[in-house]
């Protein structure tokens, strides 16, 4: 790679943190409009291309549109969901709360994709996998994100569908026992990507200022003389997003 | 969001696309060159920026410069390398390959960063985590990953070691019992970023085609009559990559 291509110009570095920025998971939003194929495989090649522990490229991407099919995991969803509620029966504001949302546009997007994790692709020895085996997994989850960042620049909105059992998946979808559903994705255009995330919008939760989450030098300090330039532009940023 | 905020310019697209294809696992690139704070700070937003179940924001972010700490870190990383090393016992030129190596730059690079998991945050209830509580983990990951390609997008190369042991992470850093190290990351900037993967380039694996991880409805179909463009398309893109 040539050093002029190494290097990103704003406008290449904008697209990335516009991706990132502007990304929402979309449950509600999805219009009847396809997505071309060109497209499609673009967004399943940026995913091909993420990280993997020991370059093992653990991950499998199963296309969905049948109608049946998905009707099957809705299915399963409507089942989760209840027992979520359920566990809410102490808290009846959250409850109320819960039940208002939408949570899920399985029906409703063009195209659902489930995400696997293989551990067996070339094992059983993978490199870099040996002191922590869930690392195998994260590989799939920086595929996902990758897939959703590049479904982003291509307009098209992701919502990840988590209250769903395994199980369900498994059978649903024919999935082999030792391989696990790591996700499953609604894909579709939608009429607007919001301003900000739904949970954030109804008031379910608010964004964390950036310094709630950063520890200089080990996890009990939150602020350390070394890191004080680090620590002001971090504070700065966070007064200026709230 | 207005609808031209909304879309991307061709410019802005392959912004993203370039941080995703060329990408690294850096380990032996680093250089002796300091990371701007504004540009760490990016970084770290973009991260802080990623999906997560139920907007449980569950992640930290351990910034490490000081030496001591990394040598701690080190020691960790040989310790476990040669356990991942014994157990090749029984395939010498694997083993003989593996030794080759270079695996971790924790020492060359100016910042590591240790992302961790707090299943505690904003819970008990997390939304969406009921049914698969490893979905709190996924979050963090999708945040390591937003922070990859922000900081390739900015120059700076991120090496992921997965070579260590939890327990000593939690020592070495003080983590809390409940919170859980992810993933290890060493942040620098880089004399090159390779055209290909390093475990490519040495012959330890090659990268698998795409029509190899997609499947079309279940598990079992790798072809089928209403995926046919979708199919072609990707064996024209696997006909090209190789």
């Amino acid at each position: 790679m040539s050093p002029e291509l190494d290097s990103f110009t704003i406008s290449e570095k904008e697209g990335l943190y516009k991706a990132v920025f502007s990304r929402r998971d979309i449950r509600s939003h999805f219009v009847d409009k396809k997505i071309p194929d060109e497209a499609l495989v673009k967004i399943l090649n940026a995913a091909h291309h993420a990280p993997s522990v020991g370059y093992s490229q653990p991950w499998d991407f199963i296309l969905v549109k049948n109608k049946d099919t998905k009707l099957k995991v809705k299915n399963s969803f409507v089942q989760e969901r209840e027992k979520s509620i359920s566990l809410l029966d102490n808290d009846l504001e959250k409850q109320d709360k819960y039940v208002k949302l939408k949570l899920e546009g399985i029906l409703e997007s063009d195209i659902n994709i489930c995400v696997t994790y293989d551990p067996e692709r070339f094992g059983p020895f993978v490199l870099g996998r040996t002191s922590i085996p869930e690392t195998g997994e994260y590989s799939v989850c920086c595929a996902i994100q990758n897939l959703w960042l590049a479904a982003r620049a291509e307009g098209i909105g992701v919502g990840w569908v988590s209250i769903l059992a395994i199980d369900d998946l498994r059978n649903i979808l024919g999935i082999p026992k030792h391989v696990k559903p790591i996700a499953y994705l609604c894909l579709g255009y939608v009429n607007k990507f919001e301003d900000k995330p739904d949970l954030e919008r109804v008031g379910w939760l608010k964004r964390t200022i950036l310094s709630k989450v950063i520890h200089y030098e080990d996890w009990n300090s939150t602020e350390l003389n070394s890191w004080n330039n680090t620590n002001n532009i971090i504070k700065k940023l966070d007064d200026n997003s709230v």
